[in-house]
């Protein structure tokens, strides 16, 4: 049986290219005792991969040249000699981009996934996955969100960001997202409910727009993308207020020249708490969240935006365009058209 | 009865210079019910007026063009209005650079401070005054120091750091400090028990010089001045470490172009928490902070540093040589010869 998996060519510099990846087959290996064979039905494709095709420290380690490109998977056991696995179980892993995965459950993080019929599977790789946790445990721990707290989200169309301002929306917060194009905003606003949205494109001067936007300040900054907004947001925080930071993508194309930030000193002045954090840290709410975001999802309250290509061979693209920042809401890849939205 | 005070002139570009500031004479006005009237004895110089000599935004309003400087003063009660203070109390105000003060201690903040024959009256106004709780809630609540923390101080000759180093030493963690001046290196190291110092002016790359004090990296910084030592410190924060922000001095004479820091986009990399903090908003904190410093000073572990001036006219000079960097420990002023240093 054969195995098609996408690995790094050679390493880019700036905004990735389609040339830096190439497919291979391989043959899947035979499972040893305490393995699992996945067929792999969904990738999330995630911005923070990015930082591994460069040679540098990270959170993870750098992708090796020849290297399988890292990315979590959604899929179904084939094979298990694993006694905690059954063929027909469906799995969430950090894997590659690959047809099949072979993996240990016991060395590497391996969710089992208890796929509801009344949920589309690409949820559990979005809004109720790692993209909902992240925007749950950062607004709700990192954060510290209160009732009525005046919010700002970047990205707020993206797959984190989406799902953070509708959860302060729900929450009892006045709600407001940054985005970078004007149909952006539309969806921001009119789909998702934010109470505004700002496209610092069409903003001339960024800082004056938060100043309409938020008269009294910002209690609560979500912070997906560093750089400009961070900066502009920094002078129009509240005494207290709070910025957890998910994600710096505007540095992540440009590690060796990142945004220089001038406004960090209103740390003092504002007595603002910045952390940065990871998700997959906060295990202990991890339930919480999911239930919270599978019954709003339920019942229509959260809405799961969502960007699904189809095909192994739509991954590299799918991620450039990511990078590009033209997507909206969660990327994602199923491998085969035949892939259920809705299983069973 | 005349009151000398110093207040501003006209507002300053860059480093203050000695013409922003006038010195002039003014009657004491009579006390009202609930007032008292302060001798004060001696001022604590403090880099935080540089942000109130211009007319910006900051936490505490700016200073009006003819507006008495504002300063830390401890002073002995003169007279009295109210019933809670009497004659010959020794008390610590919010006040300015005058021979009297009138306050009213039910409307700003006035402590009665209970001056010990055992302590250097200096002392509260230093190490164990603002300064020193300024260090030890920075560490204890906003850095959540931990016994054998890798801790980095910068500014670590100066008011704050000074302190901050000694109680991390004397916490069991091991503490470098950043300093601007050989002799201040020395300082910090001989007399204050640093395990190191860095002196950053004769170093090419300062994260250079880092990566070789902190081979495993850095659990805790107290940051003193932002700027490029904060933007080398970033990539050189273990997991989870944490960065209390007591000031940013290398921005107060320069808020028009702030040091731009490049390396924050690290916050996420290292899950870092950075927390801007005022010690005056730790209150629940202080009592144990002010036993603590008493007792490590009593005992001689903790060495207060100190820079004295005296007389009302040397005030504006402390405070340039304070902003130049050229002073090393907490710079107070003591207004004449005859405040004796250890009262009674």
């Amino acid at each position: 049986m054969l195995n098609r998996r996408i690995v790094l060519d050679h390493r880019p510099s700036g905004l990735p290219t389609p040339d830096i990846f190439r497919v291979e087959e391989v043959a899947v290996p035979e499972l040893t005792e305490g393995q699992v064979l996945l067929r792999n039905r969904i990738f999330a494709i995630d911005p923070a991969v990015r930082g591994m095709l460069d040679d540098v420290k990270s959170y993870m380690p750098p992708v090796a040249i020849g290297g399988l490109i890292p990315t979590m998977v959604l899929g179904e056991v084939v094979r298990s000699r694993h006694p905690d696995f059954r063929e027909g179980d469906y799995g969430r892993a950090f894997a590659g981009w690959e047809t099949y995965s072979v993996l240990s459950p016991s060395q590497v993080g391996f969710e089992n996934v208890h796929v509801s019929p009344d949920l589309p599977m690409t949820a559990y790789m979005g809004a109720c996955g790692w993209s909902g946790i992240t925007a749950y445990v950062g607004l709700k721990r990192y954060g510290e969100m209160r009732d009525g707290d005046e919010v700002l989200v970047s990205a707020a169309a993206g797959a984190v960001g989406s799902v953070a301002g509708q959860i302060a929306r729900l929450s009892g917060c006045r709600v407001v997202g940054t985005v970078g194009a004007a149909d952006k905003a539309r969806i921001v606003t009119e789909t998702l409910g934010f109470d505004a949205a700002i496209d610092y494109r069409a903003e001339p001067d960024l800082g004056m727009a938060l100043d309409r936007a938020f008269p009294d300040g910002i209690d609560l900054y979500f912070d997906n993308v560093g750089g400009a907004t961070l900066d502009a947001a920094l002078p129009r925080m509240k005494a207290f207020g709070r910025i957890p930071v998910c994600g710096m993508i505007a540095n992540y194309n440009q590690q060796t020249e990142p945004f220089p930030i001038r406004n960090l000193w209103q740390m003092v002045v504002n007595r603002i708490t910045m952390r940065g954090f990871l998700a997959y840290e906060a295990a202990d709410m991890v339930h919480e969240a999911e239930a919270a975001l599978a019954g709003w999802i339920r019942s229509g309250e959260l809405i799961a935006l969502e960007n699904v290509a189809t095909g192994l061979e739509s991954a590299p693209d799918a991620f450039i365009r990511l990078m590009s920042g033209q997507t909206t809401g969660k990327t994602l890849v199923r491998l085969d058209q035949d892939v259920s939205i809705f299983p069973n």
